[in-house]
C-alpha cells in the first residue's frame, strides 16, 4: 500500500473549494484568501501514547486530530476552509489509515474543510494537522481583550472528557457519553463565528479552565471571580476536575454585560447551552467563591501556570 | 526546561513582519495576504533515522527542516513569509534545542521568514515544518505546464547529497563541500521568483532528477530526452547518482527556447549555475541518450515511479 494514494482516494471524494487553485499533486498547494479577511492559522501534534491511548480506535484519532485544530479556529471566531496532515506511522497497516481517513474526512467534510497537502513518513505514530480559517481582522476573538466588568461564559459542560480518562486509567469503561466527549470533541466553530457579533475575547479549554482562562487573565491584565457553584458539568464530574481536566474543547468567553440576552439567542439557535461562571475584575489572579459568597479553596492540582 | 520558552526567544529576536497581526500566543496565527497575491503552503516531516542520521548536528536538522520546505515554495516561485514548527522530542535537551532553533532561525532570518505558530510534544524525535509565502496565481510555477519544444534546465550539480550518504553510509567521511550540501542545502528562493518571468513549470529535486522530473512528465502529458553527458555534477558523482539520488534541492524547470538568453543573464546575476539537460517532446516517458545520440541504458535503481 501507498499511504499517500489511500489518502488521495478520501480527498478525492471531498467536494472542492473554489479557493482552492492547486490541491494536493504539485510542490506546494496555491490558494486564495476572500477580500478583506485574514487568515487563520493553528498547529497541533498528536503523538500515540502522550496524547491518546495507544488502543485508541483510528477512526477517533483522525476525527480528534482535526478537531483540535478546529476547536483552535472556532477560539479565534474563524471560519475553517482548508487543513495539511502530516502522518508518521510505523507500518503500512491499510485498514488503520481507511479507519483514520473515515475520522478525519468526516469531520472535515461536516465544516467544507479541505485537505490541500500534507507528508507521510515512516516512523513512530504522530499526526500532525494545521488548520487554516478566515475572520474580518477587526472581529476576531482574542485573549488579551478582556475588560473589567465582562461576564465569563463558557459553552458545554466541563470535566466529562478528564472524567472518561481518569476512568480508562483506573480500567473503569466509561459510558458512551464519556467517551465520545473524549474522543469526538466538537469544535465550537458555530458559536466561535456568532460571538465575533458581541465578544472580543475567547480560548478554548484544551488544558483545563483554570489553566486555559489564566491566559486570558495575563494577556489582558486582568483577573478574574469564578461562581464554582455555576460550573456547568455532568454527574460524577467534581468541581475540580471540571476547573483543572483538559481536552474539553469548549470556548470559554468574555462579554460586556448588556449581551447577556444575546447569548442567550445564540445559545438556543445553535443548541449549544452557555452559562455564565464569573466576572472580570481589576486585581490579578484567579479567585473561587461558592454561591452564597463564601470563599472556595479547591486545590488546583497540577495546574503549573497558576499564578 | 519549557521547550516552547526556548523557542519563544529564538523568535522574539527575529524581527516581526507587519503582515502578522497575531504571532505565537494565541489560539492561532492571524495575517494578511497582500493584494493581488495567492498563499503558497508546503509542509514536510523529518523523522529521525529516516530522514537524517540519528547522530546529525541538531544545528543542521534545524535548518534543513526549514530549508526542504522553503525549496518547495521556490518550486512555486513564491516569496516566502511564514513558518510552523512542529516539534516533537524525546526530552528535555536544552543544548540539543538551543542548537536546532540556532540553524532554523539562521535560515529564517535570511529570507524573512517569520515562525507565528507551532506545538512542541514530548515523543519520538519528528519536526514537521510548513512554509507559507506568496506569488501571484498567473506566475505560479506548476508540474503540469512542460511545452513540446521546451528546453529542460536543472540549478546548481547533481548527486552531491547522494555521494555524501553513500560515504557516510560506508563509513566514508564526506568532505565539506558534500556535507553541506546534504545538511545545508539552498533553498533556490531567488531563482524561483526570477523564473516566474520566463517559466511556467518547475519542480525541486528532492526524491531524485528522473522521480521529479517524471511528476512534470506526467502531470504535463509529455516525455523528455535527457542528454546524460550534459548532467551538472561533480568528481566522483556518477550519472547514476546524478538521476537518482535525492536530497539535492535543487530546480528542475522548463522554458521556451527563446528564453535561453535570460537564463544565462540570471544564472550570472544570481550566481546560480543553470545548465539545460535536455528537451519536452510528445512521446511520453524519459529517454537518455549520450550527447553523440547513442542510447544510454543506466538503470534507474530504486526508482519506483518511473514509467
Amino acid at each position: 500500500m501507498n499511504e499517500f494514494d489511500l489518502i488521495q482516494h478520501f480527498f478525492a471524494a471531498q467536494k472542492h473549494r473554489p479557493d482552492v487553485l492547486l490541491g494536493i499533486g504539485d510542490d506546494a498547494a496555491l490558494l486564495t484568501i476572500p477580500a478583506h479577511q485574514s487568515l487563520v492559522v493553528s498547529i497541533d501534534t498528536l503523538v500515540a501514547g502522550v496524547h491518546f491511548p495507544v488502543n485508541t480506535n483510528p477512526e477517533d484519532i483522525g476525527y480528534k486530530a482535526l478537531a483540535v485544530n478546529l476547536s483552535d479556529l472556532a477560539a479565534m471566531g474563524a471560519e475553517p476552509a482548508w487543513a495539511t496532515l502530516a502522518l508518521t506511522l510505523p507500518n503500512a497497516d491499510e485498514n488503520w489509515l481507511k479507519q483514520f481517513c473515515a475520522g478525519f474526512f468526516n469531520l472535515a467534510n461536516q465544516y467544507q474543510v479541505q485537505l490541500i497537502g500534507g507528508d507521510t513518513t515512516r516512523g513512530p505514530l504522530t499526526i500532525t494537522v494545521q488548520a487554516h480559517g478566515f475572520v474580518e481582522s477587526k472581529h476576531v476573538l482574542r485573549r488579551d481583550q478582556a475588560q473589567v466588568g465582562d461576564l465569563i461564559y463558557v459553552t458545554g459542560t466541563l470535566g466529562d472528557a478528564g472524567l472518561a480518562l481518569q476512568q480508562l486509567q483506573n480500567n473503569i469503561p466509561p459510558n458512551n457519553y464519556l467517551l465520545q466527549r473524549l474522543n469526538r470533541p466538537t469544535p465550537r466553530i458555530d458559536m466561535g463565528l456568532e460571538l465575533t457579533k458581541i465578544s472580543k475575547c475567547a480560548i478554548d479549554i484544551s488544558d483545563g479552565l483554570a489553566a486555559d482562562l489564566n491566559h486570558i487573565l495575563v494577556a489582558s491584565k486582568v483577573g478574574v471571580k469564578i461562581n464554582v457553584d455555576q460550573l456547568p458539568k455532568n454527574k460524577h464530574v467534581t468541581s475540580e476536575l471540571a476547573l483543572t481536566a483538559g481536552d474539553d474543547y469548549e470556548l470559554c468567553f468574555t462579554i460586556a454585560p448588556h449581551y447577556q440576552n444575546e447569548v442567550t439567542k445564540i445559545a438556543a439557535k445553535l443548541n449549544c447551552p452557555c452559562t455564565c461562571i464569573g466576572i472580570i475584575e481589576k486585581p490579578p489572579g484567579l479567585r473561587l467563591q461558592y454561591a452564597d459568597g463564601s470563599e472556595c479553596n479547591i486545590a488546583l492540582k497540577g495546574y503549573q501556570h497558576f499564578c
